[in-house]
């Protein structure tokens, strides 16, 4: 059900792409409960200069090497398990993909139950 | 007033991928009443490894075909006309552009009336 | 906090994209309080036939020059004060990077503000 869109600037491959994907996930998994099956995933690298950054906010230094992940998930969770989803993906993308911790922008968007369909055109999380 | 972004793997023509923006925005008018003329839309098609999918999630058999659709709209419809919405963007999308059903996945998006501005620095939709 | 995505045709050169992006940050810190160091940004330019607009929904003329920007913040923006940023946004693409304010499409998303993490895996706007 998550829906997540990873956006980074051109320069790293497809796999090291998926492998950004694959920590997202797994993230997903371990802290809120998403199944493992559950995977849909827009991953997107812009040439130089269309992703831009804050290179100091929050002094929080960030490279070239940022990762901008939105996720879309249903309503629901807890500022917990919000504050453990954020910890893990920059955790699991640091361990798994080498991303500096720093470098790993989420924002969470959230949507009703009944929002999504995953084929057949039937709301299969409808309450 | 819909924001529509259907994103797809690389292989359709322009022609096949405004022919699915097509069928989308024809279940928003049928549907839950969304003027013909109010249409926006982003159509993405994403290089193989970028768009990533379940081939099997709650025993929906998915293929490369997939195609993500994610609506932007104004809060304010039943669970019967998003059940409605659902049906019909995958009908459509398999009577009209001979998409299986099992590729259509859709995530519904709702924000204020007031978040909208059609042009002009103005929320036409404001109340 | 705002994460800010940029839709146009292409056409638009990188400068001529990065101005956009100025001035829809400069409308949010102008009429929202966003701090100026505060940005993140996706503009993205699509081959013809790919962004869809209608020319003329509500007595609008657009143009292939259309703007579409869509903006993730935080709850707890006032009636007036999405007023203020949808003028400020066609006010200054229009002032400073040419741009018809009919060209100019605008959409809120709104989250909580746990919703988001600036790096490090925290939550720094959690309550």
């Amino acid at each position: 059900m998550p829906l997540v869109r990873i956006d980074v600037l051109e320069g790293r491959t497809t796999g090291e792409l998926a492998a950004l994907g694959d920590g997202v996930h797994r993230a997903l998994v371990e802290t809120i409960g998403i199944p493992a099956a559950d995977r849909f995933q827009v991953l997107a690298a812009h040439p130089a200069g269309r992703l831009v950054f804050d290179p100091n906010y929050l002094d929080i230094v960030r490279t070239p090497g940022v990762v901008l992940v939105q996720i879309t998930l249903s309503l629901g969770r807890s500022l917990e398990q919000k504050r453990a989803l954020h910890a893990a993906v920059a955790r699991i993308l640091a361990a798994d993909c080498g991303v500096r911790p720093e470098d790993v922008f989420i924002n969470l968007v959230e949507v009703a139950k009944e929002n999504w369909s995953f084929g057949n055109g039937i709301a299969q999380y409808a309450p």
